[in-house]
């Protein structure tokens, strides 16, 4: 059986930043120090960070002092807002292009527009890009969401980081039926679109796609989705112990991908473990 | 034979606006006055104003002195400057809502905007618009053209007035791959989208369908193409003169409609002549 790793699997720039920063504050005190929800969405990499005294906290009100550090898909401004009023030491890992989104739809809002967020309405990454909007934003997550809009002067687009540029085009095709003037930031982060595009461009050329990461992380939720469009013989697992080997039964060629916050020591456990099962 | 007329068929509110300017201005002189090219596009017309002394003129050069009437597809930003220094007396009969996709254009084009207008490079209303824009900008007809832009940071759209909204859609759409930002003014004119959503509504019901306009009218072209869509029995004709017997052979029902530079009076003959066709 032939293996094939997906060249982008894995960690994006993002991730390995914030997981870079919460090790680096751990090592400059003996105190425990917490991130406000879990800095990425994948358990194996959470677990291992409270070997280090790094504590996810669901909650800025279970945090009273000391070291906090805002995860990879943002808080919401309140919650910003409450750390400083808190004087809590706080290390800003929110990814760069979350960022980028908060302030453009901050920007839209400021400048009169509608903003409508293209993403998942329960998504934390969402949520907090919600929050910079001043006035009513609305997330959208497909093109039939778009019918219950009414039509406004000026309606203004972002997307989760994590979105396929499919569901943004058909999104923003319908919007262009509510508003006289559209502005669009593709905040579509381009390692989820490049990953993407490699990992449907291998799952058309394999018999069985593993795609490996967090149950709780939306990208690679989507990445599982798009890959099972292309080959319906896709299975999504957290780590190699999920692995059945009924999946492999006259497989020839199996492709691995990983979201962007899977470690590479689990991409290579199940890449170890499916070489070892026998076809 | 049951005869049915679209409602929105014939004269939309920038073409009535014109040709009244144009009887106006004829009223206050007994000198020939001109038009720059065609005021409408629609060739009856055009001759039955000779009989009031209005006369079209294919360039500025052919006018040295007197009342100019910018005709309602608007004019190049250069002949506009022309007939000014000519010190003629302009009389600006452009519709409304062409100049306010020139005025949008040039609004992009001074913000930084690379500059995409959606429509038929050839016709004079995209033509004008261009020339509004201060840098490059470029004319696409269908979603296959964008795949020849460079990637930009901020790309700005406008659409000529009689586009089909499934055209733009498309064009945005492709472009959202293209721009980091995005900016549309949706100035697809409603006039002709309610007429285009009406005309293929009554084509889905009837044997036959009569598109009236002019041949060289984009917005007749493109209402008997979305009508020729839904029912292949679709012709397109200027005047009565055109209609042949054989057309409605068999049929009981036909639909009639007409572009946004056509008379009633033209409508009216067609319907007539059609209702004395023995079938």
């Amino acid at each position: 059986m032939e293996v094939f790793v997906v060249k982008t699997a894995g960690f994006c720039f993002g991730v390995k930043r914030a997981i870079n920063m919460a090790y680096d504050a751990a090592k400059e005190t003996s105190n425990e120090i917490y991130t406000l929800g879990p800095i990425i969405h994948n358990p194996q990499v959470v677990s291992k960070l409270e070997e280090s005294k790094i504590y996810a906290k669901k909650n800025i009100d279970d945090i009273k002092n000391g070291t906090v550090i805002i995860r990879s898909h943002g808080v919401e401004l309140k919650e910003m807002k409450e750390a400083k009023n808190k004087n809590l030491n706080i290390i800003d890992a929110t990814c760069p292009f979350v960022k980028k989104a908060q302030e453009h739809a901050e920007e839209l809002s400021r400048d009169g527009y509608f903003v409508v967020v293209v993403g998942e309405k329960e998504h934390p990454e969402v949520k907090s890009i919600v929050s910079y909007v001043d006035k009513n934003a609305v997330v959208l997550e497909s093109a039939i969401d778009v019918k219950k809009l009414s039509r406004v002067k000026k309606l203004g687009i972002v997307a989760q980081t994590t979105q396929s540029i499919e569901n943004l085009q058909a999104i923003v095709s319908e919007c262009l039926k509510k508003a006289g003037e559209l502005k669009v930031f593709n905040t579509i982060c381009n390692a989820t679109f490049v990953r993407q595009t490699e990992s449907t461009g291998l799952a058309s050329k394999v018999d069985c796609m593993i795609v490996v990461g967090g149950k709780n992380s939306a990208n690679t939720n989507r990445l599982a989705e798009v890959c099972k469009k292309i080959q319906p013989n896709t299975y999504h697992i957290e780590t190699k112990a999920e692995l059945k080997s009924e999946w492999f039964e006259g497989v020839k060629k199996v492709g691995i991908t990983a979201g962007a916050s899977t470690p590479n020591w689990i991409i290579d456990e199940v890449v170890k473990a499916i070489k070892n099962i026998n076809c």
